[in-house]
Order: C-alpha cells, then structure tokens, then sequence
C-alpha cells in the first residue's frame, strides 16, 4: 500500500498540491447528448416516456406510472418491519438531525424607517421538493434523513422522493428512512428521466421548485440541465476529508478515519496533515496494519493511492493555512484545543474538533448535514440546509412623504441612466 | 398600441397564461461552442488569450494586462468629477443598500447539548468575489452598487470588477459608483474571456471565488459553464413586474410602472392583474395617452405587444393566487391595506406595498437589492443579498462521554449501509 508522502519543504510542493487536488467533473458529450434527449422525450411525452426508460433503464415491467408509486403504507410497513436495533437508531438520529436543523431555520424581518418606509424581508418555504436517491446498493438511508428533514423542518409541504429499483431490487432501509423523515409521495423511478420528471411535470409526477440529492453523472448532468427550470443543490464532486493532527491522537484512530473517507469510492480523498514527522509514519504503518482488516480493502487501497497523502508541515499556522487552501468537505481537527483553531478556519464543509469528533459520527447522527460542498467549492458554498429550503422576498412599503423623497433621489439616478419611464413613475409620487 | 387583455373567466385562460409567461432561456449551441473556446483558450494561455479576445472583440488597441487595469484613482478622478446632484445621488443611494444590507448579515452561532456536545455554524466571508459589468450603454450605476455593496458588507476582502471598454467608451458613472461601492481593482475586459479569467485567474488576474453581475448571453452562458469551479449568481432572465391593484390608484401612475419595466428592453414583462373591469380600460386609454411622450416608446410597444397583458379577475383572492401561481421577480400591491394582502403572498422577489411604493423606487434606493430571481424562479430563490458572499461551516465538537454514545448509534448504521470503516472509526470512541 503506497499513499503519497509529501512536505512543505518539497521543491514544487504547491504544485504537487495542486495535482493532487485536481478533480474535474468530466462533462462528457455523449452522456450530454443522452440525457438531453431523455429530458426532451419527457417533456413532450409525460408519464409515457418515463414508463418507457424505467422499462427499459430498471429492466421492470410495468405498463403505467400508477404501478411505479410507493404507497405510504409500504414506507410505514418497511419500517415497522426493521429490526428493533436499526429503527431505534435510524429515529435517534433523525431526532438530533431535527434538532440541529431547527437552528437554521431563516425568520422574517421588518424594520421602520425614520421617514416611515417599512423594509423588510419575508421569509418563506418552497411548495414542493424532489428528492432524488440513488438505488441498489449505493442507497443510504442516512442520506433520506439528511436530505429530507431538513426541507420538512423548512415546512415545504410536498416532498416527493424519487428511487430506482433496479430489478425490482427494493432498499428497505431507505423506504424506512423515508417514512421517519415524512416524505409525502414516492415514485420508483431513477435516472435523467426522474429528474426530468420532477423539473417539468407529468400527468402523474407534479412539477417541484427544486430538486436536491446524490445521483451519478446522468443523475448530475441532468440536474445541471434543468437548473432554471427548477433549484438543485450543488453537483457534488467525490467526497473528502483533511485531518489535521497534532501528532497526539492513536494513530489507529487516524488510519480508520482516513478509510472512513476512502472506502466510499475510488475517486473519494482522505489527506492528513501534521507537523510530527514520527507521527506520519505511526499512521502509515497502522494503516498497512489496518488496512488487511477492511472488507472493502480494495476501494481503500485504490483511492488511498491515487488521491490520498500524507503531508509534513512545519507547524500548526502552516497546516491551518493548507487546510484554507483545500477548503476540504470534512475538516477534521484532532488537536488538543480545536477551539484554539477554529477561528483561523475560513473555508470548510463541517469542521470535526477535537480527538473525539470522529468525521463518521457527523456522516450518521452528530447533527449538522452530511451533505457538503466537495471539491474546494467550500469556498463558497454551504452544507445543505433548512435555509436552501426557504426563501426570501424583499419588503417596501414607503409612506407619502418617504416616497416623495425616494422618488426625487430615484429621478436623477434613472435620468442618469436614460430610463424616463422609471424617473416619471418615481416623480409621480413626488409630492409639492 | 395593442396590449392583451385577459379574463380568468376566459376559457382556456391558464393556458394562455402559461403562453405568456413562457421563457426559455435559449441554450444556443453555436454560442455554447463560442464560449467553450474562449474559456479552453483562457485557461491555456491566460492573459495572453484575454488580450487578444479584448483586441478583437472590443477594438482596443492593447499589448498587455497591465494596460487594461483602471487604476483606483482613475475611479476617484470620475467620482469627484461628476455633476453634485448625481454624486449626491449616487451617494445616498448607497447608504440606503448598505443600512439594509446589514439587516442581512448571517451571523455565526453554537450551542451545547446535554452530552456536551458543541454543534454550531460558523459563518465567514467569500475571500474573493468578481463583479461582472456589461459595457456601453447598457451599463448601470445602480447595479454596481446593488452587486457590490452586499459583498462588501459581507466583508469580502477583495472585489474585483470587469466591464468592457467597447472601442474605449468609458462609463463614468460605473467608475464612480464602483469608486463608492468599495470595488478594489477593475480591469476593462469583458465577455467570457473575463468570465474565464476570473474563474480561473492568469497572471494578472486573481482567480475570485465567485462571480455575480448581469450580462449578455456569452457571459451568461460562460457563467454556467464555470459554475462548480467558482460560484455564481443567478442567471437572469428578462425583466418583469405584476401590478395587483384594487382599481384605486391613478391609472397613470399604473401605466408608467407598468412602462418603466417595459422600458428595460423588447423581452421585458409587465401585467397588471385587477378584479376592477373599468379600472383596467382607464389604464389602457393612459397607455394610449402616455406612450407618445416615452423617448423608449419602440421597446416599450414592442414589450407590451409581446409580453405585456391586463388581466381581469373575479377578487383579490384570485388576484393572489395569480401572484403566487406567476412568481414575478417584482409585485407591486396597489391596494389600500397592502398588509393585510402580505401574509397570502408565497413567492415573489421583492413586493411593493401601497400606491407609493413605486417598483423604480427599489431599483434605485429604497434599499433592497434589485438583483431579484425572475421567470418564476422565486418559487425558489431568493433576492441577491449578502449572504451570497458568506458561507458557512457546521461545527461539531464531541466530548469523549458523547462520542461514545454517538458512536455506538453511528456504529448501527453505518454497519446498515456497509461502511465498515466508518463503523470502526466511530466504535474506536466508544467508552467501555
């Protein structure tokens, strides 16, 4: 097992970063070209066109979209039928997600002005959600509870979960999950189909406000093409985590955090970051230790090696100023005093402090999100949130005499500008 | 001068209205090739390709970066030299976005469960924003300061405006509002070519993290195109304003707003929604009336014609699920008690209450931001404001007692989904 080992003192380390870090989601034409085609079937062709591709795409056999809905019963029976232990903790840890996602929740605001004008801003929720989950054996039901509570914590009244059953293939956790987190309607539908279904209407499917979830890249590339029409969350790129370590947490504790990461795909990226170069090399050999133990050794070892390092610093500022450069999805700060810290960190997902807060406790139940900005975009972007569920509608209410006075200031500006309507609709409520 | 008049007793009248509001944005393939040359090429060779494309495109007789940099004085020099009362105007008009958008700011928060968990969200600025001006004529002051004041108050560190100098035309009050708004560097480059570059950054040109502003379709569509290596605002479509009014405001007034959103250009939205039969036929006849004194009467007639519409309806209740249903970017309430009819209103991006409140008021300095969410996408967006320059992180702070339960919760389901690192990662914390 190889994984980089790099230092700050490397002749061309930041280029060495920079090869590192470098993800492009390949926009690929054919798959354009496909899902461009699906998309435009299903907008001429409704429920027809989407019966067809999960035929075809699912391999089912079903002859109209009432056959492909999931009745609420079925969520409940799927959970009722959980074993004790899983449903307990799929509800606990949609109890604290609730919880968490309570805080976020964005409220109105007005205030008046000296001269009488209100101004304000109305919070409100979307209508209706989509949720896409991916089906088969890439479903989480931890990704059901994150991406659905949140919305329902917003109030969106109607959301609709999308799920492909490959086969017929059925993921009972993920119907269980559903059921808990108070998704309205299901559809047993996947792929650009799915998404196209949701961004623009059929007989049987309504048209949402905004479609949210993971997916792969026809999924991607469809919710890229519908954004206008509809609101996606962010296209995520493969996951990542930096651990930035002291050198005092067991470095077992390390090595399982960074496989945490690396077991999700062979794409996924787990760096570590410290300035104890003894340390470096305790997680390199618990991780050849480690490693022998994971059934999924293969993915680990694929994507330790291509995208995972471990780098030498020369001290915390300098690891803190790498962590800013990166930006990782997951921050995991395994240092004796993260509060010391946080306030240097600009650019992060979710930032896991202290020696404890293992990344995986915020995949599953911590809290916050687990649904994160990814390649670098935490430089401006956000974890998903009940505030990507509202939204916002600015208020004026000018009295008389403020619009009076708005109204000549408005004039100038507009004449400034070559726009006489506008100066003459302000000048209209000027008042002699 | 022929508008369309509508009645929601009409058969098939949200047929017609669905024929109304139609807008496809026109993804133009040949453009979408233009663009992604541009974008290839800037990324190649950086300042290099700008250059030239600046050459080209806007007929500058150029050799270098450097002498397409304004500098900060040349700003200053356009500032004090423009006439007082546009200064004063400029001036104050700032002052009154910048009050608002203070009001906006997202703060950070914590707080600590029972098991002594700390869970928060920090909240920090965009290191980096570039704020796309179009050039020439249709250049507006007003909306550099309604894109850059947000970002500064956010407390984005370095804002770097484009705008295109066509042939060298100057716009000296895009210098001077852009001298006032705090902008930090302005380079003359403009089309894709400065979309690309400052997603990207070249020699001379930071890459920024963001990057917001109106433009034409090349900047749009290279905007999309770079969305995921920077962040963007929305993609704008054209200009609209639904009037709801009781049939108790000057009919004047009505057909001057509705001429002032029409005025902004052919593609331009305005209607006017009344339950007041011969409210809306005295609007008509001052339409007729006024239509000839408009120096833009060519875009207004052709908007109305196209676009424009008088809508009848049975009550104000209807009146408001017309707003809700039609989503416009600007609503104005014309009605005596605006308040009362507020509460009913889901999706708007900015509402303006009351017969004063004219909507060239927000344009130009009530104070909210005229950057709004148009083609019905406030179903699910929100106005440009400043926590479009802030992001945020999800903190998480275990302590050893709560990692341990946490632990064994995340241990249930992540074994559940098959990720056995994670299960080990989480177990390794568990106390015995």
């Amino acid at each position: 097992m190889k994984i980089q080992q790099l230092s700050t003192q490397d002749q061309n380390f930041w280029q060495q970063l920079d090869a590192l870090l470098a993800w492009d989601s390949v926009s690929d034409e054919a798959v354009f070209a496909t899902v461009n085609e699906i998309i435009n079937h299903v907008r001429r062709r409704g429920d027809a066109a989407v019966v067809e591709y999960t035929q075809r795409f699912d391999r089912l056999q079903v002859s109209s979209m009432q056959e492909l809905e999931i009745a609420p019963e079925r969520l409940q029976v799927a959970l009722a039928n959980l074993p004790n232990v899983q449903r307990t903790a799929l509800q606990q840890a949609a109890e604290r997600i609730r919880r968490y996602a309570e805080h976020q929740k964005l409220e109105s605001w007005s205030y008046t002005e000296a001269d009488g004008t209100l101004l304000g801003q109305q919070v409100t929720a979307l209508d209706r959600v989509g949720l896409y989950v991916p089906g088969g054996k890439a479903a989480y039901p931890s990704s059901v509870l994150m991406n659905a509570i949140p919305a329902k914590v917003a109030g969106v009244p109607e959301l609709i979960m999308v799920v492909p059953t490959p086969a017929g293939e059925v993921n009972e956790l993920v119907l269980a999950a559903a059921a808990i987190a108070g998704v309205d309607r299901v559809f047993a539908i996947g792929g650009a189909q799915a998404v196209a279904a949701l961004a623009y209407g059929t007989a049987s499917i309504p048209q949402v406000d905004k479609i949210v979830g993971p997916g792969n890249i026809y999924v991607a590339t469809a919710k890229r093409m519908v954004f206008g029409a509809v609101g996606i969350d962010m296209i995520a790129g493969p996951s990542e985590i930096l651990v930035v370590c002291d050198g005092q947490t067991d470095p077992d504790w390390i090595a399982m955090d960074l496989f945490s990461q690396a077991e999700h795909d062979e794409d996924a990226q787990a760096i570590l970051v410290s300035p104890d170069a003894s340390f470096i090399q305790a997680v390199q050999a618990s991780i050849e230790k480690l490693l022998p133990t994971m059934p999924r050794q293969a993915i680990i070892t694929h994507s330790l090696s291509a995208r995972g390092a471990l780098i030498q610093v020369q001290d915390m500022d300098e690891a803190i100023q790498l962590a800013n450069y990166i930006a990782p999805e997951h921050l995991e700060l395994s240092v004796a005093d993260p509060q010391a810290v946080l306030p240097a960190i600009r650019h992060a997902g979710a930032i896991f402090m202290g020696r404890y807060t293992a990344e995986a406790l915020g995949d599953y139940c911590a809290g916050p999100n687990h649904v994160l900005p990814t390649s670098r975009t935490a430089r401006f972007s956000s974890p998903l949130g009940v505030y990507d569920f509202q939204k916002r509608s600015s208020l004026i209410n000018c009295s008389a005499h403020a619009a009076s006075d708005l109204g000549k200031l408005a004039s100038v500006l507009a004449r400034g500008e070559g726009l006489i309507a506008h100066a003459n609709s302000a000048e209209y409520r000027i008042q002699n």
